[in-house]
């Protein structure tokens, strides 16, 4: 049995109320010890404001919710309702293998038990954020995200700049995209821009080489125990309709897939087999399962395949080689570009956001920055413009592979191409030798793209490079973006992300090892690690021994300091 | 038994020989396999040359020595023999400490067997190898790393700028540091400099809770063998003097330590009792034992106590917190300063360099680049001046935990003040909130402030904050660390850098899975990590799947396009 029940330590689960709409935004509150110190004799002691942290691991930590994976997450953003009049159900599935696999008693055993009947907006509605950014009106999600980003501050009795109607602008603008597929009411908003935290995303799902419907379930709630904002299930094996349905009805943050690969399974790998209307069909099939966005490699053109020919590594993005070598045998156009504009009025029905895959992307510090990969970003800024003519929101997905004197460059040139429409990036790794290790080879990438203002970040586990990660790479996977993601938002500056580090030194500092942890990334590593090597909580730690601990020192300095005071 | 012999898979130990001198370097060639293609049906083969890299495991690689813990390594550098007309060897250990602590027989079980009397500098002659630089004569030190640092690029039939001339005048100028104490002949010599590969340092040595002189050892060697380039033995334990001659006797890289850790143990951790006679005798215990450079805290005054006071997390540093301490007590200027140029006097005697600590290096994200911080740093600059009058070689020690958008302004701080004498950081930590991974939070730092040109860069394990680092704690900060100082050698554009990136990126791409192993910082966790999901050595692994993985369809689309061109 998979353990649902997330428990952070000395934590409670809070909910802040909207204003303009009936919600309630799920928080962690940290509650800290007091501050004991001795004066004169006596113990004083000065109470440590709880701190309020972003909080990914939705119903999850809330202890007055009783998950069931069988039921599925409540469906929260369904109650809200403000698309209602815009949506209507429909009395089946519209994709064909959707009607199909649903029906085939073959799957009877592991498919999800409840049939939820798919939204979609109404002939001539238009029911994206974007569209109704631009409309000026505030939905709930935008609210949602503006209350969520602010917590930290306001927890603090301070005001910052990311208001409702802030969140609205972004959006508008398409600096900022909120992923909310109305079939995917259980997720809660969160939102991806440049101007808000730096997200990350996890990837999951099995390949046809390993992994259980159950184990891919556990992993994504394990993501969102550890604080992973979007999670995208990359799922090319066996099942990956219903393991999808498993995933998306237990999944509080939104969920990203790559369509062409549930495409390519359906005509068993044969790449010369694909064609639009299979493909058009697993859209619809997924956006009515409630995919929150799709990476599409619309923008990798027949005229790129010979610009990457003289790569070191050719093309590593699989959803790119699987498009090359589709265009190659067909002599014909990528047809995710020649149909780009019927792939948004799909998207734009469902509000799926498309995230437009880097189909070129540098598999090696040698291919970093090359023609190929800006060409083909070139194309992703046209393509990001005609899917705002239909109001699709967008995400623009970049490397890969990147040294870090040529990291700058790759977000001068998305600002450039793209009109400001959020960047999202795999690491970039910054140097090809460590296999094993590259969740930290990444993350120094990431980080420094992130700071420069890419808005979410993927990913890199342990096992990139090597197969396919597992529970504990998850971990350390997450782990590694929530420091990049972290970090970046202390240096662009963003309001009030810094308590979090001063509340934690300030426990260090007067060792309150207890808050230390807690306050921590991963409290339960901190702890194990601990009490390795001590079992003490006096004031120092077997790093440094009692004679040598600086903190100690200080602190004996500062009493000191103080006596000195009194008796002048 | 602790296992000497250090083996790296596919690899042959080499030695280039010196020209000027009679030295010859020891480096790592890694072995690959053949590139195999089908082209019309037969079996073509193409020959990848061997990789050279750069290789920290001294004898211990070598088949052909027999190393012997009890024995100690070949004293290599004391046959080469240029500074004997210079130096003399004395009759008996110079401190009083030393003596006492060599004849006391209550020792004799741990003390290390064999005794190497001293040499000492003459009357009247100066042993630097700044001093030789400044000359113009050119050492076998220099000669050693100048073809140390080449290699790479040698072994491609290129020639870089690094020329034996070149080491002596970055020498010379101090903008360049050999660490080669004349009693530790064992050391195999490096440089550490802007213009060099960026070194790391790795720390060891137990503390009164835990740790013995096994360990130690072991850990030493084990550091070498993942890449640390100098060693500090931190030691604030038992029988500091005796683990410290078991290291270095076993030690083929440059040691340090912080004189004042052991001086304090002298007077049984009572800070009030320290004094310069006896920090003045240990430093020659030191000197004389081998240790290639001494952390001194000589910067932090007296008039800093009070610029510290309004911090979050105080003074962090040990050695820093131990002088502001005895100052506090003893209401006198900071005897480390006011006996710098004697210090440098005894230094200079064995060609002991000084790494200037930072006592004041802010301890939190909140304390970052604060007055108390850059006060010191200027105390350092002109300290810096006083060390190179007596040509007393000098690097400059930083922090520490800084928000990544305050990192470039301590480089720019430190070439300003410092006069471009080589900074070696502590990471830094870009955030205080992941306890438990801050071998990550500061490899991010670290790899930045090197690519902005920090010369040494000095590890985090992911025990940092919470305990002593074990032997696996060890290995996974040298890799963080040789991440990031490879990571900046390549942003740098360090000639040859990137030689093992492509061709580690070229086997990656050809399914020469284990050349890619073998080119890896751990061939060991990488082939550990591929085996845990794959048993196959096909063209893909379990990541993708054989249908999805991308290298695999890109390689088809070359043979696809190799056919196409025979056929037109």
């Amino acid at each position: 049995m998979i353990k649902t029940r997330i428990e952070y330590p000395s934590s409670e689960k809070i909910y802040v109320d909207g204003v303009l709409n009936n919600i309630k935004v799920g928080m962690r509150k940290i509650i800290l010890t007091d501050t004991i110190s001795i004066v004169d004799g006596e113990e004083k002691r000065k109470e440590n404001k709880p701190v309020v942290v972003y909080d990914t691991s939705g119903p999850y930590s809330d202890p007055n919710i009783e998950t069931d994976l069988r039921k599925g997450l409540p469906r929260m953003r369904f109650e809200w309702g403000i698309r209602r009049k815009d949506i209507e159900q429909l009395t089946n599935f519209t994709s064909e293998y959707g009607r199909r696999r649903m029906s085939d008693p073959s799957f009877n055993d592991i498919r999800f038990p409840i049939k939820h009947k798919p939204y979609r907006a109404k002939e001539g509605r238009r029911i994206t954020q974007m569209h109704y950014a631009k409309k000026r009106i505030i939905t709930p999600e935008m609210e949602y995200v503006a209350i969520r980003e602010n917590q930290l501050i306001e927890s603090m009795g301070l005001k910052s700049y990311i208001t409702p109607n802030f969140v609205r602008k972004e959006v508008a603008a398409g600096r900022a995209v909120i992923p909310a597929n109305i079939n995917h009411p259980e997720a809660e908003p969160m939102i991806i821009g440049q101007k808000f935290l730096v997200k990350i995303n996890t990837n999951i799902g099995n390949s046809a080489l390993s992994s259980s419907i159950e184990e891919e379930v556990e992993k994504a709630i394990w993501s969102c125990k550890w604080g992973g904002d979007t999670l995208m299930d990359l799922s090319t094996g066996k099942n990956i309709h219903e393991t999808r349905e498993w995933i998306i009805r237990n999944c509080p943050v939104p969920m990203g897939t790559v369509p062409i690969y549930q495409a390519l399974e359906k005509v068993n790998g044969k790449i010369e087999a694909l064609s639009w209307d299979i493909y058009r069909d697993t859209l619809i099939e997924q956006a009515e399962q409630g995919v929150d966005y799709f990476t599409i490699h619309a923008g990798i053109l027949r005229a790129h395949i010979d610009l990457a020919s003289n790569r070191l590594t050719g093309i590593v993005s699989r959803g790119g080689s699987i498009m090359a070598k589709w265009m190659q045998i067909h002599k014909q156009e990528n047809f995710l570009y020649s149909h780009f504009d019927e792939i948004c009025e799909i998207l734009a029905a469902y509000d799926v956001a498309v995230s437009l895959g880097d189909g070129l992307r540098p598999g090696s510090i040698y291919d970093a920055n090359d023609v190929a990969q800006f060409a083909e970003l070139n194309v992703l800024g046209k393509l990001t413009q005609k899917a705002w003519d239909q109001f699709v929101q967008v995400i623009i997905e970049g490397p890969g592979h990147v040294p870090m004197n040529k990291i700058k460059a790759n977000m001068t040139e998305q600002i450039y191409s793209c009109h400001h429409a959020p960047f999202y990036t795999l690491g970039p790794l910054v140097t090809d030798i460590a296999p094993g290790y590259d969740h930290i080879t990444s993350a120094i990438g990431a980080a420094q793209i992130a700071s420069y203002g890419t808005a979410m970040i993927c990913y890199v586990t342990p096992k990139e490079h090597l197969g396919l990660p597992n529970k504990e790479d998850v971990r350390n996977g997450v782990i590694a973006y929530k420091i990049a993601a972290h970090a970046a938002d202390i240096a662009k500056g963003h309001p009030g992300s810094q308590i979090r580090d001063n509340a934690l030194s300030k426990a260090r500092f007067e060792f309150r090892w207890k808050d230390q942890f807690n306050l921590s990334l991963d409290p339960d590593r901190a702890l194990e690690y601990y009490k390795e090597t001590s079992n003490t909580e006096e004031g120092f730690c077997t790093m440094c021994g009692p004679n040598f601990c600086a903190m100690k020192l200080t602190k004996e300095l500062k009493d000191c300091a103080h006596i000195k005071t009194k008796e002048e």
